[in-house]
């Protein structure tokens, strides 16, 4: 059954869940259509909060996600979480136990959960998982949860997509810390130290004191320091990048991807071809493509 | 002093160090007549096999990238290291007993070896990536060794434009495991378990044998395991993809990387303040910028 654009545009509009879901697979695909949906969405955007939390395989990034949706709840906010992490129990990786806990927010109406399962994109993950966003935005969710694993390119993308990011650490992950300094400084509005009560937590947050991040410590099993977290990304909020500058970036990453999905696979094989046998330089062709 | 591209083509395939290094520079910062270098370096390429040595922080990565040169030598390659990830020794990080075991390498004509800084780069990493392998290539280096970190986009396209991928894992990284399944199985030509005189490594050995991944135990820092590593990546290269195949992604990659810096930014500041206004929508904006 295919339904119009502008009739799912109003059922997302009322936030109808299985409407909005659909959607994040039309758009996710880039199928028929979902530009036209996008479109008549987008001026019903704008409300939404997204907040990026990212970091290391094993930080703690899900359950704190998870502890984030329950004090957000319970501050009445709807919430929508994007999990890009494969190892999240969002997506379906992760032990029993995360799970468990993530199991409250599923029948939840007020939460909307979401995994991508689009690493490796055309054009990078960052721009459909703005689209998701955009959808989630004119859902009514006032706050969108977006978790990503790593220190990639991927994540700093998304990461700049969004109105601030969380980058989690935890004591004894070591050699971490040099990852986390190259990578995914640049990125952070707020430094969590995860598994607070663990040893070593002290020393970490005196490694990182030096980068002059707001530096929050939690426990996101109990949900201690879930509400001085939530504080600080108001501030963040407050004090970030305004809507322009973000769009600078997103309008970029949208217009790479887009190019991309255009170019004509025959094209695109034939000059491979030439390429490869040292017939024509890559360079030039390129260049011919671009019209120069 | 400005040398003219040809003259520094000539310097560069007569292996002259200096040059070299001076065309990775005009590479890396996309500067006036970089083009025209490659263009004139690209028909004395194609000899060179590139190998791309990725995986979490802490996994010895860049000791067994060393080991690696170590044994290249003594077969009399050539061999050339470009360190991407910001915590190797070749990049200056890491700590004293790593940047050590480099300084006989740095000694060594033989041996080139270039940082990158550009993470976070317009277009990403892997454009510039295999720019600067060209530029190596050309200049007469039988192996190409690219060192990257973590598990994002940038480590996925890098080892895409490599002829062969090793993802170097260790014992007792518990949670990486997870990361690995999900980011980076997809591109590993060779499974390294290294430090594999260590507890768990039978295990981990284990573990990983369910994804038909050729796995190779070494110990970097005495060299065990190195030769029988490049017997699998040898075969890695005979099976691997054909250069067709390979230059259809890097095309892209480089299309991509160039519209973006073609990009004016007058015209993307005026959208940016027209969507984030809701005076017009990104979706439109990015058609009329393709003339659809």
């Amino acid at each position: 059954m295919r339904v119009h654009p502008s009739t799912l545009a109003e059922h997302i509009l009322r936030a109808d869940s299985r409407s909005i879901a659909r959607a994040c697979t039309l758009v996710e695909n880039r199928a028929p259509g979902s530009v036209d949906l996008l479109k008549s969405l987008f001026p019903h955007t704008g409300r939404a909060f997204t907040l990026g939390i990212t970091g290391a395989p094993g930080a703690g990034k899900s359950t704190l996600t998870s502890a984030l949706v329950t004090e957000l709840r319970r501050r009445a906010a709807r919430v929508a979480v994007i999990a890009v992490d494969p190892s999240s129990p969002f997506t379906g990786g992760a032990v029993l136990g995360d799970r468990i806990r993530m199991l409250q927010h599923h029948a939840d109406p007020g939460v909307f959960i979401r995994s991508m399962a689009t690493r490796g994109a055309l054009g990078g993950l960052a721009p459909s998982t703005h689209d998701l966003a955009l959808v989630l935005d004119a859902a009514g969710f006032e706050w969108i949860l977006i978790e990503t694993v790593g220190v990639g390119q991927d994540e700093v993308d998304v990461a700049r997509l969004a109105g601030a990011t969380a980058v989690v650490v935890c004591p004894g992950a070591g050699d971490d810390v040099q990852a986390i300094k190259a990578g995914i400084l640049e990125i952070a509005s707020v430094l969590v130290i995860n598994k607070a009560d663990q040893p070593g937590a002290n020393q970490l947050e005196r490694d990182l004191s030096e980068w002059h991040v707001p530096i929050v410590r939690t426990v996101a099993t109990t949900g201690e320091g879930i509400a001085a977290l939530l504080e600080q990304v108001h501030k963040a909020r407050a004090s970030g990048p305004n809507g322009e500058a973000q769009w600078i970036l997103r309008l970029r990453a949208m217009y790479a991807e887009r190019i991309l999905r255009n170019l004509d696979p025959a094209r695109l094989a034939e000059a491979a071809r030439l390429v490869s046998g040292r017939q024509a330089d890559p360079y030039t062709i390129i260049e011919e493509w671009l019209n120069i």
